[in-house]
């Protein structure tokens, strides 16, 4: 645990609230525009001017969403605004803003909370974001972490889930399913690391998934991409249940069917060796594992020249009638019904 | 606590994520016409036209900010609800949406957690706020809630807490300290509920005061009474953690003096009579007390006029230089320093 390696451990409680939040807040700088007043009223004030506004939020519970024995303080820091970033681009808007509260018990030195912020601000100066609020307080037990993500977007741009047509192509960015793995790379290690703690593992040849899980990057550059190639999706969403579930919700909101191909989805050499490792199917795991923030969206066809040369973008199905299903077409040619298995907070305490 | 009263007892788990924010949301309807797009997507779209938007966002944590023992869920969901309104209406800006996130244990059946959403409705229908999202997770222990709030103003009418001048009026709206003293009452009935459960206590003659501790309200009424009379006021905060911390915070903020007058301070008599039976000084409870959300604001001496028949509204005091301090007048007409005594959650666990 973090504080058992730290040696200064100042006391929060003797900050008081009010100093807490300056203390960690200070070192923020206003980035955006559209930010009129940032932290220190009742209220932040926005001004988006003739552009709309996207809001989004996430909660991230200790014991739930992370594990501090293998998730150091900065990497949760920056990951709970990275998985709120990514429901804005997922809207093809820009993110403008953030608010950050936390819940913490007083097993917390201050030293903790700063690492915790640390992380914070290296994702608002990379992702260019404002952090305009929050709400620091105690808790009886673990860290909780609460973002609300903001975004600007002109309101032609807004791409909604539902928006996709049958004959659509069906488009992802990056590769899936690494995250997934390296979070089972890094629960093997802790069990490792519980029976000899003078182990030390050599994790080099998981360095890429184990950098998906622990420190996820949104996908900032694909609105601006689509933007620059003249293309609007017909709809989309981000990766964070699992490719699956992603595809599912665009179907059913958008009222059509798909056909996924097997063979097309983008997986890195590392998931593929890593899945043999584990004895696991890697279309399970792109297909379930979740977390890996890329965006799914779907494009119509005439839209295809414009893409087809992109390395960041693999056309993966189309979609069809609603009629048809949705189906995964193996690379056995095999159609097979595609199944929600995202993953469910509420699951871990059935 | 709740779970043991209610014969019906359905396991959230069974229900999925997505289920059950469909499954609480679903009675909500859409009531601004800046909510373009509410729940349903990666974001909601909100579009502020020529107004400016205000963001705020407060985090309330079982066993610090709340007490299952006497605090229905109900009046719990509802209470979140106002808390986050209270700072958009302490800005001069009118509420239009909130976002709600709860983690939960899973000693919570789907029953207790419709109660808390029937409190965020009726919250949201009388002060004509939409819920336009969230996200709902367990957790290992208890229950928190992360609400943030939305406003829209016309960008001349933010009112900040830094505008206060020297020579201003200080007004406060209602009265003070009654929160404070129903929390008192509520928890000498618990302990006396401990050691006799059979016991029915008259609570009466506390109602006031209990009710301003379980089913506060926020000053929605405030910024619209103060347009038709129309007074800007200088500086604008709402009460929260008790006159004192609030008042110290306009004065540095707006880097001026003040004199408060403590025979000024509205108390209503229910409050008095039970700073008797306590045998606690009511001026202590006003100035330290708390969870009023009641608005405290600064006004120009020639806007006097407009308000000084209003029975909402009552001059407690005047600004003054930075240099002649913050100062409480006493009865004997004694001047002593303002201090600021007001909750900290994380003394809780000092």
């Amino acid at each position: 645990m973090i504080e058992d390696k730290n040696p200064q451990r100042t006391s929060i409680s003797e900050m008081g609230e009010f100093g807490l939040i300056d203390h960690l807040t200070n070192t923020f700088d206003i980035k955006q525009k559209s930010t009129v007043k940032a932290i220190g009223d009742d209220a932040a004030v926005l001004d988006f001017k003739s552009k709309q506004a996207v809001v989004t939020t996430d909660l991230l519970v200790e014991g739930v969403h992370f594990d501090l024995g293998y998730m150091p303080l900065k990497h949760l820091g920056y990951k709970s605004i990275i998985v709120n970033l990514s429901d804005v681009y997922a809207m093809n808007a820009k993110a403008t803003q953030v608010t950050v509260s936390i819940a913490l018990s007083n097993r917390f030195p201050l030293e903790a909370v700063e690492e915790l912020y640390q992380g914070i601000k290296l994702a608002c100066d990379l992702y260019k974001v404002d952090l305009i609020g929050g709400d620091t307080t105690s808790s009886d037990k673990g860290l909780l972490i609460s973002v609300t993500a903001i975004g600007e977007i002109n309101p032609n741009d807004v791409v909604y889930r539902s928006g996709a047509q049958s004959n659509d192509l069906l488009v992802v960015t990056g590769d899936v399913g690494g995250a997934y793995l390296g979070l089972q790379v890094l629960e093997r290690e802790k069990q490792v690391f519980q029976v000899n703690p003078q182990n030390q593992p050599d994790l080099d040849q998981y360095s890429y998934i184990i950098e998906r899980q622990l420190k996820p990057e949104a996908r900032k550059d694909i609105p601006e991409l689509l933007k620059e190639l003249n293309v609007k999706p017909t709809s989309m969403i981000d990766v964070s249940d699992g490719l699956s579930s992603e595809i599912i919700h665009i179907c059913k909101q958008s009222k059509v069917g798909c056909n996924l191909y097997e063979d097309k989805i983008p997986l890195d050499p590392q998931t593929i060796s890593t899945c043999e490792e584990f004895n696991i199917s890697s279309t399970t795991v792109a297909l379930s594992g979740g977390e890996d923030y890329e965006l799914l969206f779907t494009i119509s066809q005439e839209d295809y020249p414009k893409i087809k040369a992109n390395p960041n973008l693999t056309i993966i199905g189309h979609m069809t009638q609603e009629s048809e299903g949705m189906h995964l077409v193996t690379r056995a040619n095999t159609k097979i019904p595609l199944q929600a298995r995202g993953w469910n907070s509420f699951d871990k305490q059935a």
